[in-house]
């Protein structure tokens, strides 16, 4: 059977396996509520300039209407002889309000038009993400600046380095997730130009208004290139690589909750929420869900390497490549959605194992800098002294088995005549955490200065979001 | 609700985003078939073994049968909450067949079940994927065949180098995806290790025999350490490098059709069944199903960074992470086998426009090199010289704006005195051709050679298959 | 022999193969510039806040002052004992003042140490590559202002769809190139935050003041939170992602450089400026420049893919794999300003052959489009059933082998007679590209607009920089 | 200055920034072995089919001999003006031994030429990683079988899951190595075939002998179609796959060996030889190296997701994108090889804490399975039931914070009255590991003979190469 919609040139129906690879339907069918929205701007458009009749955009207004209904009530029949969501709107419509259907593709092409709704659902989605971002920055603050003080080992290289607080540490990735909600905006902003009117890709001689039909869909302007209007993914790129970013960040944070909830850190507990169990060993509580957001950054940074290699040297303007656009942009967009939504529900779950972090902050010589710090400013020692000094204590301490604060006097004074009774001040892991007051660190004091702040921002936004 | 499976400890239900993102039902029920399959072979080897009764053994073996059956005839209701196809199977095989069905799981865990189901679903995959192959290779084989002597530009930088055939051109891709099949072949056979006796990790204490379920499910051999049987995904990950590498050659042949069916190039020219139309353009016969093979390189190459990332950095043995190998491992070996199939139909389809690849062969002095080869055999000039003295001579005929061909003698031997009329004889594009008989060369009596030799080793593979 | 900089507590030096995969200094030494910056402000400030003495801080200034004039004379040895570019400055610098540099290091950790020293080499970067990217743009503008009317043939599936203009094609890549400067721009914003101060994760009980550093280095402020300061790489991420995305707008140009340079498309001609020949065929200009620019985006886009595969699951804060950020950053951006460069000599060198040009825009009936919009305009026929007529009106001219306007008007009126004589007047390219005033449409005067948009701005930008 | 090879026809030197992109001596000189070893092979057979004199064959191969020496001693000017290794040399040979050096390039192509020297070298550094990878296996091995009976937990979602032991987790890697060796088997196998006589595309018309050049440099024979062996990167291709995959492997095993050396975990010892300080906390052990091969896993996923990139859509035959082969390659593979060398380093120094690991065996109910396992063998229970019985009674242990061992038989026997107290017996780790006897299960015997029959065959390999 001919197509009927670019049937009137071809005298043969295309071959099976080119319905299979060549339909999107089945995907871009998630794109409905986008494509009708254009359309009504776009049909209002048009009757406004006077290129269809108000009663043609009537028609056409409220058969979309219709399909709208039909396809929200579940009782549309999406074709994929029809080949994509633009026909199977379109066609129905046809069936709906007749011949005058034919009019609404005027000025107007499938090139603009699935580009206009990318864009919208695109833009639709970061916005959800956004605020689901928000309420993830403040779950984290709120536990921050009730847990400002719980004294925990900082690592590095997972070695204890220093003694840090938890508030301190659940402050980091609201900092992480403060750039990614950055990053999503700049996208947002970037994207927000209407290509619908760049026609097929040279614009039209139809006297259309470009700057009503963005208006109406809530862009900031169209675009001002109908070649590049249609040819361009930018706006899906940017977004996956903002995604792709932020899936990092989770990842870090969900290779913490594992690790924390094994029984040798035992830093943190989640709830049975939160965990599950296994087929043949009754006894776990895997932390499945972090585990899952972990691997789940795999998903989004390979949809992102995935559109880079389709779009990576096609020439101008539109090719069929680029309806490779949709299905890994859906599927890394709600992914991240999953995985910030799992890590809220984690954040608000878990609860600080305070005793087993107070100890595991002291273990390793973690005031050591504290140490070298006091024979700097107490002793004018140079640093690199210092620091030398320091590393022969702790191989002293080390050797002898104990903590440093169990040597005694005499003993640090063998390898450093001039300490005095006034250092074992410093080597306690509350002290060394109170020390800490430059900006940004870790004392509780700044912590809750910090958790402060972020709390604040996130109510103002609430109380006044920037759209 | 409390979970079935593992709610013995538990005192409440998973959170509702945790069911959200823990559930893999969605996507793993595609290997139904295997997993029934795994479960057959697993309880006769523990009837045979004792450690089932053939009673239960039976029991089980007939409610599994009749799943099958369900599941084949669109009957059976797939439970979210039951998780994946693992637990749904199990939980429906103990309404058929009450509490013996509980016996089903002993000796065995769902990690190393779904190491062997996986394993199932991509060997059979691969085979799938390697007739396809074959059948593609057939298909370029003989249409070199039929244009063995068919001249036709070679190309070096897009640019035309040398004369060149279609036929052997055609046969470049019949190396490409003989090296392709050879690397499947290799990733098969080093997954064709049966994972099943693992158990959650450390093997069982029951006397199970390993050998016995390897061999019913057609695995060469169990394999040899438990801990690996249940963490390896390389069996994956080297499926999709030879699938990303397939898919690669692909895009370069699809690269080459939407090239070459530009009226610019006008090389060959594919039927309706393989263009599509415009909604706005009607003249246009655009070749959507080549694009759309390029494009989908996209979709595979990201699915192999995808799961690089995954596994990446995971301590031994089974963590959640890895239920992210199935998505992406189905997605592109499926896509792969769609472009196949759009390839083999497109070359079956395709038609060489003889005489504008004749012209074309004989643009760019693409017989410059015979030129200097004629100087380097006939005048003895080593070649470094006779490149030199082609180059003023190309040069010349350039400024002139006319071929090598359609320069007059004395213009030559302007250049090099030497040059004698025989020189002309090689300057055609059928001569040209006709002297590049190394081995592998484009001369036609050798690009038959080559063709007849894999339509015989295709043949010869149909007629006997090596599995 | 025992490592000098940490070797108080250790008892056997490392492992040659230790040092052969620890040592940085091989790449980090592209730091030394920032390095050393940084080093000289945060000793300024730790003498404003009293904390070295202003005679130490005055020898450590003189001295790095010293240390850097040797190292851009080429004078100085780095060494691979002394690990990376951080030890080898401050060992140098030991030599030179002696035991005052052991301050230098006072309240300071060679974690914050190393992300000052990439964000500052990365703002640099991103600098340069904007400033490149303008030129650019501008070498773009200016031959689309002077081409703004060379009608040429707008490609959709790489067919010819409808005439464009070679102004209107170079413009689309102005209007790319300005949302890859906004990304480079926006992620210089969100990186120029000051880690000085971080000291090792958890901030300093130095009483430091992290603004003095922040101002004295450029940058914004002083980053928040100090375990965030020392673990994110955020910065490197984003410039990549910038990078790759602007890398794939470079290789669409490219692409079509290959393929507009080809005999067979021949819509523009390169000088031997950006060619180069064959060892072999002496004819060949081959356009290698063009198929590098494309070819090198796989090195950017493999930047961004590693590191992200890179930081995917580390834990806070430091890990030794972070030193894996730097060769992949300064190899990518480095490859993205030499194929800047590389486009701008060629767009400069480009010269469009004219003829060639608008003959093809002609071809493949390109305006048919404009013959369907005729029948909606003038017959107020509804588009679907205009694009139907069109389409068999094509179907006929194809048939006889003509172009539409070759067409009879008794033919035309054969498929619709409604059709009259006025329909010729929109069949030719000129009218055509004429016609399309739409807003960012292809008509020179628009485009003319469009060009002389950007060239205003970019003379405005040059004369107040925004930095 | 006209380039001196291909300078015939071009009337202006290349454009600077062309010249820098274009040029490749400054990394394909890695080649210059390959390349000499190539020449030699090629001249020979040139002079044993009567193409070009004894005589001059001599001084060609005495030349390259020369030229070999002078590289080998650091004394050859690589100068960038000539672009790559192949002229580099060849316009040395020229200075030594005058005109005839200019025979050396007949029936070759640089296109065939430097597809061979790549070829060669990724073959010589498969060998090398395959001699490298077998030594690891070694070492693990030899370590498995001094360790078979060290009863450690065995780790599922990073939670006890059973015991196993050390022996036998070092295994699971020697398996993994295994299957890494055979993809370098199988990539070498498939690469070897000789692309030399391809001449620039098409072959050539001199009488040449592509089967002896094969022979001369390892060959297993000459490739079978012209176009393909100038244009195929699959060799790289399949290589960097390989890699990438080994190096997901060593990353799992560095991930371990960061946590094991944790204090939480304290598994297992590195000495100072593969452990780092601090500049700032003097008493940190970093695990560098391994956090060093767990991050260059990036780096090396990056050059096969590049190359992926590079070739997707390049048309035949050879374009200068495929240049960017060789960095990426070179890089990935001798990173490889150093985290392989740095991974046999941290095998050979790690000394497992043999109680700490024992007493952590033990805990999280890491028997649980072994009760289960009792309740089905002993009171003939299904096994889910079982299951859930062990569920309930590992909760009452977990409700008094107590291991199993700890209950009382009442206490059991309050949830399931048929226990008796044999069911003690199978509580403890070492009867669960020793239990575990199925084929690659973690009994210690089963270890053994695993460790044995690895070291066994490693034993003969070296004995009897393959090669």
């Amino acid at each position: 059977m001919s197509n009927t919609m670019w049937g009137g040139r071809f005298n043969s129906g295309p071959d099976a396996i080119m319905e299979e690879i060549n339909a999107s339907i089945d995907f871009d069918k998630a794109l409905w509520r986008q494509d009708i929205r254009g359309s009504k701007a776009h049909v209002a458009m048009l009757a406004k300039q006077g290129i269809v009749t108000s009663a043609d955009a009537k028609a056409i207004t409220d058969g979309l209407s219709a399909v709208h209904a039909e396809i929200e009530a579940g009782e549309f029949t999406f074709s994929r002889s029809l080949e994509d969501i633009h026909m199977n709107v379109e066609s129905r419509l046809a069936e709906i309000v007749g011949p005058a259907a034919g009019r609404l593709h005027t000025a107007r092409s499938r090139n603009d038009q699935v580009a206009t709704d990318m864009r919208l659902w695109v833009r639709d989605t970061v916005d959800a993400l956004d605020a689901q971002l928000a309420d993830l920055q403040g779950a984290l603050a709120e536990k921050a600046l009730a847990h400002a003080g719980a004294v925990m080992p900082g690592f590095t290289h997972l070695q204890s380095a220093q003694p840090t607080t938890f508030g301190h540490h659940l402050l980091a990735y609201v900092e992480m997730l403060g750039r990614d909600r950055g990053r999503f905006a700049d996208a947002r902003r970037r994207m927000n130009e209407c290509p619908l009117g760049a026609a097929a890709l040279a614009g039209t001689s139809f006297p259309i208004d470009r700057r009503t039909t963005a208006e109406a869909l809530g862009f900031d302007r169209p675009t001002a290139n109908s070649l590049d209007s249609v040819s361009d993914r930018d706006f899906a790129l940017e977004a996956l690589a903002a995604a792709s970013i932020c899936a990092v960040h989770l990842s870090r944070f969900a290779e913490e909750i594992v690790l924390w909830t094994t029984p040798q850190f035992g830093l943190v507990r989640l709830s049975d929420k939160f965990t599950s169990g296994s087929s043949i060993m009754p006894q776990k509580r895997n932390p499945d869900a972090a585990e899952l957001v972990r691997g789940k950054t795999g998903r989004v940074i390979g949809a992102l390497t995935a559109l880079l290699v389709v779009i990576k040297g096609l020439p101008m303007s539109y090719a069929k490549d680029m309806q490779e656009d949709k299905e890994g942009v859906f599927d890394a967009l709600q992914t991240l959605s999953l995985c910030i939504a799992a890590m809220a529900g984690m954040v608000r779950d878990m609860e600080p194992e305070l005793k087993t972090m107070k100890k595991a902050a002291g273990l390793g010589y973690a005031t050591a800098t504290d140490l070298a710090d006091w024979l700097v400013r107490t002793l004018k020692m140079p640093f690199r002294q210092a620091h030398h000094v320091t590393g022969r204590i702790v191989g002293l301490a080390s050797d002898n088995g104990v903590g440093l604060e169990k040597l005694s006097l005499a003993e640090m004074q063998a390898v450093e005549p001039a300490i005095t009774q006034d250092v074992f001040a410093v080597l306690g892991v509350e002290r060394s955490v109170r020390s800490r007051v430059s900006y940004g660190g870790t004392a509780p004091v700044e912590v809750k200065k910090q958790a402060r702040r972020w709390l604040a921002k996130l109510a103002q936004e609430a109380a006044a979001p920037a759209r």
